[in-house]
C-alpha cells in the first residue's frame, strides 16, 4: 500500500468534488500533480561530480551514529567499516541500500478523500513547524499555547490550498514538554480530517504517535498503510543523534513515513559554498535513507532538505535567498536520480512581520519549490522570523498564495476551447472580448482569484480604511475561525482518543525536555 | 554594431570594476549574462499549435494600422493583402521577414561601461514606467511631477543592480504634455550616465529625442549605433495605431531598437484563456516586428509582452498572477523560436502599499522572468498599483531584490575550491564550518546579502523600533538620493543640450495632449 503505484487520479468529477467538501462546506483542494517540467538548474557534469563527492565523504570521513549501539551493529552487518561511532561507507553500498525506499506512497487521513501521495509528479502543501512564539495584529509576539495550536490546526483545516495538517505548527509551551505531544496529535485527530504528522522528540513519543493511529485507524489498518509522515532531522555535519534516530526507527519499523532532512544553515553547518552543500546534504540523507531502510527495506521515506544561508555579518540565518533557490533546486535533482520523493520548506523568511520582506523571500522560496519538483512542502504558510514565530496572519496570506501553485502546476491547456480561435474571429481587430461567446462560457474558472489580496479601485480601498495586507489577512483569520466547524467523528473514537491521553499524562512526567 | 556578436565578455578584471564605478564611487552590475538554463513550460507540441493559430489569425483575421496610409503602401508592396485599413499576410510572410532583425544588440550608454546588449543570454533591467502618480511613506499618494521624475532618475543611478535608466519613470504632470519630453531625456542624459529610453507619444517627439541623443553622442555615432530602446504598445486586439507606428518608423528608420509589446489585460483584450492569448500575442508582435523590417531590414526590435489577467469579480486587472506566469514563459519561448530578444515585465502588482502583497506579486513575476528568458525587463523597480504609481519605498525595496537575480543567474559553480572537499574533510561529523579555511577564504562573496532587509535580532530590531520594510525603504531613498552626485559630463554638451530644450519648449504648444 506504501507504493501507492495503483492510486491513479481522483478528484476529477462531481461526486469527488462533494466527498472533497467537509460537513460546513469546507473545500480542499486535492494534492498537486504537476503537469509542468522541473526546471533543472544543474546540468549532468555537476550532478555527477556532486554524487561521486558524497560517496568519497561516506566512504573516506563517514557519519556518526551517536550513542545507538544497534545502528552500529546493524551497520556493521551491511558492510560498513564501524570504528567507535564513526561509520564509513564502502562506495556504492548506501545508494544500493537507497533503492528498496518507494518512490511514491500514500499517507492516509481519517477522511479518505484527504489521502495524499507523496512522490512522482505529486506536490503536498503542510504548514509552518515548530515554532515557540505566535504573532497576531492584536497580541504581538508571545509564546505559543496548546489553545493557540489548535486556532492553527483549525485554520489549517479550513484553508483550501493547504493539504495537510502538519505536525507542532507551534509549541504549546503551556503543557509540559513530555506530555505536549499528546494533545498536539489529538488535536490533529480531531479538529481536522487532514493528514498529520507524528512525534519525533523520544522514541516513546513515537510509540505513542502510532498507539493513538491504531485508535483512530484501527490497528490492522495502521499495520498495512502509512498514517504519518514525521520529520527526522539530521544534526548536521554528518551526524545522527539517538533521539531523532530512536523515532526513526519505530516509525520505519511500523512502515509510518519519515522525512531524513539534514538541517543547515550554510556556512556554519556546512561549507560557504553550494556544490559543498549540496554534496553534504546528498551524503546525510543517502546514509539515513539507507539506515531506514537496514531498519526495514521498504519503509516510506523522503529526502528532505532544510538549507539556508547565513548572513556572515551577523550570523543570523537568512531565508528566500539566491543561494537557498540554488540548493533547493539542485537537491530536487539529486533526488530524482535517487528515485526519492523529495522535500524542501515552503514560505520561509527572516522577517518579524508579515510585511514587504516577508512575502519577497517566501515567494522565491515558493516558486523555487514548484519549480524544483519538491513532493513534500513543510513550512508552506504561517512560518515567520526564521522559523521562531508561527504568524496567524501569515498563515492565511501564504495558502491563500498556495492556491497560485496549484494554478501554475496544472499546465497551460491547448484544446480547440482553450486555443479560443472562435473568440478571436468574432472579436477581431480593436474589438473587447469581455462580452463575446468564449469569454461568457470560461471566465468563472480561467483566472485564479485571491480570496484575500486586494482588487479594489483605489478609492474603494481608500474609504475601507487603506487597509495593508496584514490587516486584510486579521480579518480573514477571525472570518475561518468563526465560520469553523470540527469535521464529524465517530464519539466512540474521540473518547477512546481523550482516554489515551488522559492516561499517559498521568503516567508522563511534568519534565521541562 | 547592433548584431552585438563582436561584444564579448567585460567587466570581469580590476579595471572594468574600476571603470564601472561613477565619481562618487556609485557601483553599477554589468547586465546579467544567464548561466542557467531556461525554463521551457509549454512542450513542442503547444507551442506548434500556437505558432499555426498565429499564422491563421494574420491571414484570415489580419490586423489594422488605422489612419496610415504609407503603412498599407508598404505592406501592399511586401505581398499583404490590403482591404482599407485592414491587413492580412499571406501564411509564413510575417516570419519570414522577422528573420532580418538581430538576435541581439547592443544599446549604448554615455559611460560606455554601461553599455547593454539585449538578446540571447542577457537580462537587462530597467525601472518603472508610465505611472501619473508618485507615492512615499511621508507625502502619500499624489500626482507625479518633474522633480520627482528626477529624483527617481536619482535613485536609479544610484541603485547598483539597475542597469537602465528607462523611460517615463513617473509623469512629469506639472510640465505641458508637448514639453515633457524634453524635461525627461534631458535628466535621464545629464543626472544618470546609464542608458535609456526615447519618447513615443508623438512622431515629432521621436525625432527630438534621436536629436537630442545627436547632440551628446555626436551625429555620426547615432548614425552607427543603437542608443535608445524605445517602448512601442500595440493597441490590442490586433491593432496598430498611428502614433506609436509613426514614432516605430523615426526609430527604426535610424536604427535605433523599439520593443513591439502587445498591451494586454487578457479577459478584455486577448481571449479569457492563455493559449489564445499567446496566439494573438504572436500575431501581433510578428506583425510589429515585421513593420518594423519594412521600414528598415536589420532594425533592432524586441518581442514585446505586456500581458496580465483580469479579476472577473471586479473587472481590475490583477497582476503576478499564475496565468500571467504561464503566459511570460510561453511568450519567452515563442520569441526564442522567432529569435528575437523578449522584453516582459517585472515587479508588477496591485497592491496600493509596498506591502506583502506587493511583494507576493512582485516576486511572481521576477522569478518568471528570470527562468523565462527575459533579456529586457522593464518595471523592474517601483512599479505599485496596476503601474498608476511609482512608489519610492517599492523601488528601492525591488531594487535590492534585482541582487539577487543576478546571483541565481550566475549558477552554481563546481571548481574544485566550489567542491570545498577540503573543508568536509576539515570539519568532518559534528564540527563548525564558520571557523574552517576554506570559509575564511571565501565567505565574502559567497552568499547574496540584501542591503535593505533586516536581519538583526529581534530584541535589536525591536529596540530600533520594530520597523517593517517600507519604513526600512523609506530611510535608504533618504539615504540614497543625500549620498548623490551627478556623474560627470562635458559642460559644453550639458549647455548644448539646455539649449535645445529650451529652444523647443519655446516653439511647442503648452497643449494638454
Amino acid at each position: 500500500m506504501t507504493e501507492g503505484r495503483a492510486t491513479g487520479r481522483r478528484g476529477g468529477g462531481g461526486a469527488a468534488r462533494r466527498a472533497a467538501r467537509g460537513a460546513a462546506g469546507v473545500e480542499c483542494a486535492r494534492f498537486i500533480e504537476r503537469n509542468i517540467p522541473d526546471f533543472d538548474l544543474l546540468n549532468a557534469e555537476a550532478l555527477e561530480i556532486i554524487e561521486q563527492n558524497a560517496e568519497i565523504v561516506l566512504e573516506e570521513i563517514g557519519v556518526t551514529f551517536a550513542e545507538n549501539p544497534d545502528a552500529l551493529t546493524r551497520w556493521r552487518e551491511a558492510g560498513a567499516d564501524v570504528q567507535g561511532e564513526r561509520v564509513r561507507l564502502p562506495r556504492g553500498l548506501a545508494r544500493t541500500l537507497c533503492a528498496t525506499a518507494p518512490a511514491r506512497f500514500t499517507q492516509h487521513a481519517r477522511n479518505p478523500a484527504r489521502n495524499v501521495d507523496i512522490g512522482g509528479r505529486s506536490l503536498v502543501l503542510a504548514p509552518v513547524y515548530g515554532p515557540p512564539f505566535v504573532r497576531d495584529l492584536d497580541g504581538g509576539r508571545r509564546y505559543g499555547t496548546i489553545e493557540d495550536f489548535r486556532r492553527f490546526v483549525r485554520l489549517g483545516y479550513m484553508s483550501k490550498w493547504l493539504h495537510h495538517s502538519g505536525g507542532t505548527v507551534c509549541e504549546p509551551t503551556d503543557v509540559p514538554v513530555a506530555k505536549r505531544h499528546l494533545d498536539m496529535l489529538l488535536a490533529h485527530m480531531t479538529l481536522t480530517d487532514k493528514p498529520f504528522m507524528g512525534s519525533v522528540t523520544e522514541p516513546s513519543r513515537a510509540r505513542d504517535s502510532i498507539e493513538m493511529c491504531e485508535i483512530l485507524f484501527g490497528r490492522d489498518f495502521v499495520a498495512g498503510n502509512t498514517v504519518m509522515t514525521s520529520l527526522i532531522n539530521i544534526n548536521s555535519p554528518l551526524t545522527f543523534d539517538a533521539t531523532m534516530m530512536g523515532a526513526l526507527e519505530v516509525y520505519a519499523a511500523t512502515n509510518q513515513a519519515c522525512i531524513v532532512s539534514p538541517f543547515i544553515v550554510g556556512g556554519a553547518m556546512a561549507p560557504v559554498s553550494v556544490a559543498g552543500t549540496l554534496t553534504q546534504v546528498l551524503a546525510e540523507v543517502m546514509a539515513g535513507v539507507a539506515y531506514s531502510q537496514l531498519v526495514r527495506p521498504g519503509a516510506p521515506v523522503i529526502f528532505g532538505a532544510f538549507v539556508t544561508s547565513i548572513d556572515m555579518n551577523s550570523g543570523a540565518p537568512t531565508f528566500g535567498t539566491p543561494e537557498a533557490s540554488q540548493i533547493l533546486y539542485g537537491a530536487g535533482q539529486l533526488a530524482r536520480r535517487l528515485g526519492l520523493p523529495f522535500r524542501s520548506g515552503g514560505g520561509l523568511c527572516g522577517s518579524k512581520l508579515p510585511d514587504a520582506q516577508s512575502a519577497y523571500e517566501t515567494t522565491h522560496t515558493l516558486n523555487a519549490a514548484l519549480l524544483g519538483g519538491v513532493n513534500f512542502m513543510l513550512h508552506a504558510c504561517g512560518w515567520l522570523e526564521g522559523g521562531l514565530v508561527a504568524s496567524y496572519e501569515k498563515f492565511v496570506m501564504d495558502a491563500d498564495q498556495l492556491g497560485a501553485l496549484h494554478k501554475l502546476a496544472a499546465g497551460v491547456a491547448t484544446d480547440p476551447e482553450a486555443q479560443a480561435m472562435d473568440a478571436l474571429r468574432e472579436v477581431g481587430p480593436g474589438g473587447h472580448f469581455l462580452g463575446c461567446a468564449h469569454t461568457q462560457a470560461n471566465f468563472r474558472d480561467a483566472f485564479w482569484r485571491s480570496e484575500l489580496l486586494d482588487y479594489k479601485p483605489f478609492e474603494t480601498w481608500d474609504e475601507e480604511g487603506a487597509r495593508d495586507t496584514s490587516m486584510l489577512a486579521a480579518d480573514r483569520v477571525r472570518a475561518l475561525l468563526a465560520r469553523y466547524e470540527a469535521p464529524a467523528i465517530d464519539p466512540g473514537l474521540k473518547e477512546a482518543l481523550e482516554e489515551f491521553v488522559s492516561r499517559r499524562k498521568a503516567e508522563l512526567p511534568d519534565s521541562a525536555y
